[in-house]
């Protein structure tokens, strides 16, 4: 108890009471909400706690009606991946063009990271926020930060990696089409033994892009092949299960879920004398340095990243100065992916 | 005056004066320190609005005493360049198993935003900072805002990027020594035209690697030819500025301060028919994704930025949690960098 007074200018979060009584900053949040699946014992303590060192979910919606901050706060899971800082961009443009200045945080996707960011910039630094979920978030789905935020009236835009059960405006690229589509040109370009490299599931992104590139395959007759489909953990580059894949799959076309998996292939592709796109065809996702400075060149989904960022910070802003009325209606805006054909494929 | 109140609850920013009198935040801090580069009319304005709405240049000192976060605040200038993303994950590995959380904002290069970043998380939510300056604020040279953090003796560590004007921790590369280094071997595979594509010498990078490129041109006897050398605003890419160059220039080597420059240039050359690196070798600085995955694989001089965070993150920690006597003993350590040979020059 050396951390805490009972002083009641210091103000708790979330983290230190989870550090206090040595349990997750999701068990916490979730036994504030009473949640059934926590303890009861567990309840009690984290309850009593949060009363008696004055917890309050926090002092946003105050400070918010005191004053604007003009400031936009960004949570992106991470920054290995291009799109990210493509996103960041539009959103910049549009922001700094109506006067707001944008504070990046990253959650490097962990779920603990995405919480105490938004409680600090929460903190009265910033007017409302632009979110992609961490991968974490996602397979955890415990939502309840952004809950707490939006039902205080901060306005709250997802975007790419979005959830459901958050009434919010939300912005995502259609990434099944993504996949179908490029699934699609590699089959009319005559591959037949077509490999999707993916991620599990739990990421919306993947899920949608899978969903597109099996509906491509089963159409046109091929068929899904589990065995060509290699299901990674994570977005995170992974050397030693791509080169395995590669040594026990003869394939002539590959689909990753973004540039850095098919940048990778491409080279192993080289390494064993094929020639691509004569022997081995590469589309990835996501239209950055890599795809674009990769020899040969990388065909893409493009996600339009910087428009998805002003579009977002459009959505925010609006609501951030918009009428009270206003504030319940929620949009979510689909923008159609588009292939960036380079010499990665036949054209 | 819609957006500030004299509320004494309210604590009003630098950015908020700023906004309000219609200057820029780097005149509102030089003004409050009384600066000779501002105007008498000027200061008046500003010191009298700062009192007023009872400015304080901020709370951190009076809270960090309070109360400990076990956050880090880390604040970077980009994320298109890999070396940021290495540097935090060693930060993160090192600050992780002491019990630390890290914070990561971005200033993307503006004074402001850094300014800004610094304002937000000093506010209480961390017990210190890691730093590599934005190239604004290596250009302008004010340096205000971390000497306000410092003085209030909040812990900075300051890494690759940094500034002799403030008394800190520090920890950099041996710059100078990479550009001697790379441009030497070159020199002994017997390249005589080497080019170099860097940036203005206002980033303290860029300069080092300058210095050690001339230095080994001066000692070969090959001597330093100013058409050779391309001097770029920013790190950002410019694919314009550089196909003119290599328009106009015959070289059979090419040494860049980063990878994005070089593997580009590889495209131009390979684009030419050049084979590489029978024709033309390149080198580049940062050993990221795009090097590695690069066709052929990039020769880079390797920064060590995991190693970089790791110091960093060390020597913020010690001096957070240290005895108070040390506090005014700083240190700067220098990493050595190394060679990362791939195919891009002969081996």
């Amino acid at each position: 108890m050396n951390q805490i007074s009972t002083n009641n200018k210091v103000k708790i979060t979330l983290k230190d009471i989870a550090r206090e009584l040595e349990v997750s900053i999701s068990t916490v949040s979730k036994a504030l909400k009473n949640s059934e699946e926590i303890s009861r014992d567990t309840k009690e303590k984290v309850q009593a706690f949060a009363k008696l060192y004055n917890y309050k979910p926090n002092n946003i919606a105050i400070s918010l009606k005191n004053k604007r901050t003009k400031n936009i706060g960004v949570v992106i899971p991470d920054i290995v991946h291009h799109f990210f800082t493509t996103v960041i961009r539009g959103i910049e443009k549009y922001a700094n063009a109506r006067g707001y200045n944008v504070i990046v945080c990253l959650s490097e996707e962990s779920f603990d990271k995405e919480v105490i960011n938004m409680e600090m910039l929460a903190n009265g630094s910033i007017d409302g926020f632009i979110m992609s979920l961490s991968s974490e978030t996602q397979q955890k789905g415990d939502y309840n930060h952004l809950k707490e935020v939006t039902e205080q009236g901060i306005p709250v835009v997802l975007f790419d990696r979005i959830t459901n059960e958050i009434d919010c405006d939300k912005v995502v690229i259609d990434d099944e089409f993504g996949g179908y589509m490029a699934t699609k040109t590699l089959i009319e370009q005559g591959r037949k033994k077509i490999a999707l490299i993916t991620t599990d599931d739990y990421l919306s992104v993947s899920k949608g892009r899978t969903l597109g590139y099996k509906k491509a395959m089963t159409e046109s007759g091929l068929g899904v092949d589990e065995s060509r489909i290699l299901t990674l953990s994570s977005m995170e580059m992974d050397e030693e299960r791509i080169k395995s894949f590669f040594n026990t799959q003869e394939v002539d076309a590959v689909l990753c879920v973004n540039e850095i998996f098919a940048v990778y292939s491409m080279r192993l592709a080289q390494e064993k004398g094929l020639r691509i796109p004569e022997d081995i065809s590469f589309i990835g996702f996501t239209d950055g340095f890599l795809s674009k400075y990769a020899h040969p060149s990388l065909t893409v989904v493009a996600q339009h990243g910087e428009k998805m960022g002003e579009i977002s910070a459009q959505m925010l802003i609006d609501k951030v100065e918009g009428e009270k009325e206003e504030e319940d209606t929620f949009q979510t805006k689909i923008l159609e992916p588009t292939l960036v054909v380079r010499d990665s494929i036949f054209h």
